[in-house]
């Protein structure tokens, strides 16, 4: 699992940071965490390639956030894409998707829109559940998890071999923690693998105040992304605009027990994100800024918890 | 005058070329040729400003060429722009801008939307005129030549002087090119200041097949913005797309007499544009590939041809 940022300004882009985007590559899929003016080209120079599976998750209906769809839908359709693609957001992303689509033509390929119009589980496939929580904004919008599921145990072949288990469909069920028979007796998964591997968690705020519902949501995530327009100083005016200060998105990490905390959507004022950095280090040690075209590995914790 | 490139990529941003667009600068003012995705961070990148008296044209409605205009137009807001904008471009401008505002809110500051509908002048003002000259491509576009008015030649004080004219109305009056009367005599504009100097011309293609239309809106400008999406070997590709090939925009230039051409909208598929240099220098020997942040001077001509 690895986190891939395209752009990490707030509402205007500046010669160091784009517009607001990230991506989540899960193996060889992708979760889009918004997608602001420019994505598409982020996407090139981060080699993430536009005929994967991907989903997109939007945190709400600034421009500054989905302006990069358009580009996006009409370089995979000239690209030939014809993989669906779905997208998550508030109310009123059909009708922006729409209104862009009928003013200079639509995508060639399956889109589907999914407006989210209470929280919890958004979506969920064999590998990951996203789930939303509201945010506190100026305007409707969704903080989302991407939880990833129990992975099996590590399996261990020596074992499986020492019990008397022929190597084939038996191990590949030992490997999905069932149990098996071999010659009227049970070995059991636990004998021959590792405890399950709990799923890893990665939690995106959108802007957002810093709520009780988005400490919940990220409750003991891996990584936590949240914004930090404004430092400490202008806690006013992050109050006033819907947005979060350094301090306030560090206090949402430490409540929240996240592994990493992530600050982005940057105010251009901050040219040099030190300071903000030492702000929110002083209420939660484990934090970086994110920078364009930067990548992290979410870290697999191989400790079983749900053992 | 100078011409910056924003933009020059073809249909599909890279990693070296964002979507088209470019500002000429005239004195403190602005004269937008497109607006494709990215451009408003291209804008912070060349230090073009946001509050400036400015104009757009729009060659056409294909998103490559538009899809900046939405982020333009916030960050204008944001930053207080109260100046007017015009806009002008092909049918279906209004409601391609209508359809971004109603969906993600409006721009704050007057936006005046001007759709053309007839080859000829779309804009004049004290300095400049715009003409319009119908493209050829897949859909309904312009393509725009921005020729400036001629200027008065140099005045030269010490000959003011010499023939007694007093400094103050009456030099200002010589450097506009009118006679003045001092003492009963008639002291002539020649006398003093060279003969006019002829405005300094730039014409832009936008996506177009080679036509005699641009060829005689192109007759004898300082620069030829052409797009050039292909290599020759494609002639048949660009012929099918509406576009034009390296060798074509080179006929154009040569056809047109222009004193310069810079070629642009190249296709994603020629990382390296060298070749398509010298395949267009076979025809047209001033030529140029223009660059994400290139910034050329249009020199002004300081023979007089309006003499």
């Amino acid at each position: 699992m690895k986190l891939v940022f395209l752009g990490t300004s707030g509402s205007m882009p500046t010669e160091r940071r784009g517009s607001c985007s990230a991506v989540l590559k899960v193996g060889r899929d992708l979760i889009m965490l918004d997608c602001g003016e420019g994505t598409q080209r982020q996407m090139v120079r981060a080699h993430v390639g536009f005929r994967r599976n991907m989903v997109v998750l939007v945190s709400h209906l600034h421009g500054d956030h989905v302006l990069g769809l358009p580009g996006l839908l009409q370089t995979m359709s000239l690209l030939g894409r014809d993989k669906r693609l779905d997208i998550y957001g508030p109310e009123g992303l059909i009708s922006y998707v729409k209104a862009f689509s009928e003013a200079l033509g639509g995508p060639t390929f399956p889109v589907i829109l999914h407006e989210v119009h209470e929280p919890g589980v958004v979506y969920e496939d064999e590998d990951l559940r996203v789930t939303a929580a509201a945010s506190s904004h100026t305007l409707e919008g969704w903080s989302y998890s991407v939880l990833e599921k129990p992975r099996p145990g590590r399996f261990h072949p020596e074992k499986a071999r020492a019990l008397g288990v022929p190597e084939g469909p038996l191990w590949h069920t030992l490997q999905h923690g069932e149990d098996v028979e071999v010659e009227g007796r049970v070995v059991e998964a636990g004998m021959v693998a590792d405890p399950p591997r709990r799923g890893r968690k990665v939690v995106y705020s959108g802007d957002t105040r810093p709520t009780a519902e988005l400490v919940e949501l990220a409750r003991g995530a891996d990584v936590l992304v949240h914004e930090a327009t404004f430092a400490e100083e202008l806690a006013e005016r992050a109050r006033e605009d819907g947005h979060s200060t350094t301090v306030e998105a560090a206090g949402v990490a430490r409540d929240a027990g996240v592994r990493l905390l992530v600050l982005t959507h940057l105010s251009s004022r901050y040219p040099e994100p030190g300071g903000l950095l030492d702000e929110a280090r002083k209420v939660f040690a484990r934090v970086v800024i994110a920078e364009d075209l930067m990548e992290l590995e979410v870290p697999l914790d191989e400790v079983a918890e749900a053992a």
